[in-house]
């Protein structure tokens, strides 16, 4: 006995989001199924109009905010830095600590080869142009401390020297709140050969 | 710095998704954002129109197929044995085996005092009509092995032993390929309690 076209189809479709596998694609629409008529229809609005609604900056790229983008305000932000993010959600994550007021650039990825990403996919000349554009005097990437987060900072750095006087990276080390016997060695020789006179 | 408006109207109506917390609902919005306009008016409208196109069976309350209740087909089924299953769901799953070709009624959940859910919330007049017009002879409760599973079974085995002469419940015991040591001691002690000749 299979479950009906219409629910097979929503089963699909819930699948293609990041973690969900048939089960819980399975749960959500039998879920969705409980749901009242009316926070279904908003549900379907917002998916629906999202590509509308929500629109990424076409210098950062950011998101655009319901008043444009405050990020690419000169009179707000400082322009001299210039920050590479992959993705807008990385933006928010670095705009909630409040340590930062200088420009973005949201490169849309990182390399990836295994699954045929390669430079031609990330917004590099973009980025280029907007760092001349800018005098930007420093570059900091804030890429994942991951293997292709490191070689993507590593080709940024060499893309990007001939154009900025200084890149920097993101500091590797212990997280807030670790206790050195549950750290894994990896971060703890970061750790280790970033040590820092205080 | 907040999410843009619509961005956050998405994230708080995926989070009544079940399971789904804020990181959760955040992830799958930046997912959503990146999908093709396609893929999201599809799923859009698969959301919009769910309760038109999936109805449930007046009779059982099962989900009603493409071609109407198979399951409440008299000439298919075994109308001396009803199953009584918490959702429709559930009846996916039994129908799956093929051990069983009766009829079913899905109560539309179980009893939970906590959550203020008492024998009102479940189709019980229902039952108890279904049961005296098809002449049940077995009422087979497929309840889970829970607390409140528990309690409902026990709660519906009284309603129903006067219009029905049989009411039994799934076995508990010891599931398929599992070793005595990792199970744990409530299934134990049910298997041997339930233990059979053979």
């Amino acid at each position: 006995m299979q479950y009906p076209h219409h629910l097979l189809q929503l089963i699909q479709s819930l699948r293609k989001l990041p973690g969900v596998g048939s089960k819980s694609a399975e749960r959500f629409a039998f879920e969705l199924l409980e749901w009242e008529g009316q926070e279904l229809a908003t549900l379907a609005m917002l998916l629906g109009s999202l590509k509308d609604r929500v629109q990424s900056c076409e210098q950062c790229g950011c998101l655009l905010g319901d008043k444009g983008c405050t990020l690419c305000d000169l009179s707000q932000r400082d322009s001299r830095v210039m920050c590479i993010a992959a993705s807008a959600r990385d933006v928010f994550a670095i705009e909630q600590t409040r340590e930062y007021r200088g420009l973005y650039h949201v490169l849309g990825g990182i390399l990836s080869p295994m699954d045929g990403r390669g430079p031609g996919h990330l917004r590099i000349a973009q980025l280029k142009e907007r760092v001349l554009a800018h005098q930007v005097e420093e570059i900091v990437i804030a890429l994942d401390s991951t293997l292709e987060g490191d070689a993507t900072s590593l080709f940024l750095k060499r893309e990007l020297s001939s154009v900025c006087p200084a890149v920097s990276r993101l500091a590797f080390g212990l997280p807030m709140g670790s206790a050195l016997e549950y750290v894994d060695g990896g971060t703890l020789a970061r750790a280790l050969s970033g040590r820092r006179i205080f």
